[in-house]
């Protein structure tokens, strides 16, 4: 099933977002490509990253790249289909890094229209819980928000996901 | 397109639920009325409430009132909609004032249902995250649970929000 | 109306999700059996297990049991369904008394698979709020958000609860 030309899907913390993320990529018929986000500072992270890179399995083409996605994605070519796992990562790089959110999330969605490939991009709902008690928590998860809308504003496709299954919130399920 | 009697529109922090919901108002052809709940105690909500005033734009008639919302909702005639945004700084004013939840909210949905104009009530979903560590964070998002039950039961069409997308889990989306 | 062989609802806290898996129970024609995982160590616990009993009324069967479901589910009949609720406060038990969470969730889903009469799980939804600050509770989210893939993977019929009201992510809602 071809894949349009962007696709989001969105998922809370352990929904099984990024297998389902995967297999609509495996499912594209082009050549899987992973642009990995994580920065790996400590175990917990270490051991995720793993437990991720085995359930891919091989075939994968892995760029790891924390904050400038821009060259990676136009160096996509037709043939492939890149999966950005994940925005919610690469948004930690960019707040933690002091970066300008509006600047970098600008630049992305430029080069993420720009790409020759069908682009995946898995990201986090991270806004209803409780009202976190310290003002980065507060700031991480407006930019969150903000950075979601603007990338499904964008997409053809919208994806929930719940539970591993997915609920269609924009577009038709391919 | 005219709104039926009450509509609930729900989502999480950031979510584009407001924006989402001022545009059902405008669309539906009456005069919009904005009855805010929030009070301003520090910079971070006036950044929020001038934020949200200028996305609304000229041509609202906006009413503060955090608490009792009776007299201004007796006040709506039937060529105004009246957006009330939104339900969580409502709660957050009536518990952190010590009032009785079950009375005022009786009072608020006895009110909404006189209300001879549409209604259009923001609220929050806070209970998708894990159980917060202090007993005032848990007692709100039970009663934030309870309330959205309680509206929701009366409402004629209910409307979750996600990356700025709506999601009617209750009547017809007009 | 019957119900399939494995139901889950999912909800985040105060959703109504208790309430409406009751529900279907009661309309499923069979003897209701209330499967209670909770363990009470506090007042808060206490109240809300007597709010959710008075909730249910009587011609319940209950049955109390926090860690080993496999005894209670293998004495259901065909003339009998069972609700657990919930699968979250179970998960809690296995993991504060340090069992080991895969093989507990191993043998809980081989002993739903045999129960002879409908199970309806009940289980909440933790993933969508900011990453907690405390390793436990990171833990705790993860085990959960695998546990409800792994239980709606059995399931023949999926259903989120929102404000009370259903949405359903797999299977038709009976």
């Amino acid at each position: 099933m071809p894949l349009p030309k962007l696709t989001l899907v969105l998922g809370g913390a352990a929904s099984g977002k990024s297998a389902f993320a995967e297999n609509l990529v495996l499912q594209s018929g082009n050549a899987p490509v992973y642009l990995a986000t994580a920065q790996v500072f400590d175990d917990e992270m270490a051991e995720k990253v793993t437990r991720h890179r085995n359930m891919r399995g091989a075939g994968w083409t892995t760029i790891e790249q924390p904050l400038d996605l821009g060259t990676a994605l136009a160096n996509i070519t037709p043939q492939q289909t890149v999966l950005i796992d994940c925005a919610t990562l690469w948004l930690t790089n960019v707040i933690l890094g002091d970066h300008d959110v509006a600047d970098h999330t600008n630049a992305l969605l430029t080069s993420i229209v720009a790409c020759q490939g069908p682009v995946v991009v898995v990201s986090n709902e991270v806004g209803q819980g409780i009202v976190p008690d310290n003002a980065l928590s507060r700031k991480f998860r407006n930019a969150q928000g903000g950075l979601n809308q603007q990338i499904a504003a964008e997409a053809d496709l919208v994806v929930a996901v719940m539970a591993g299954l997915p609920l269609t919130l924009k577009g038709r399920f391919p």
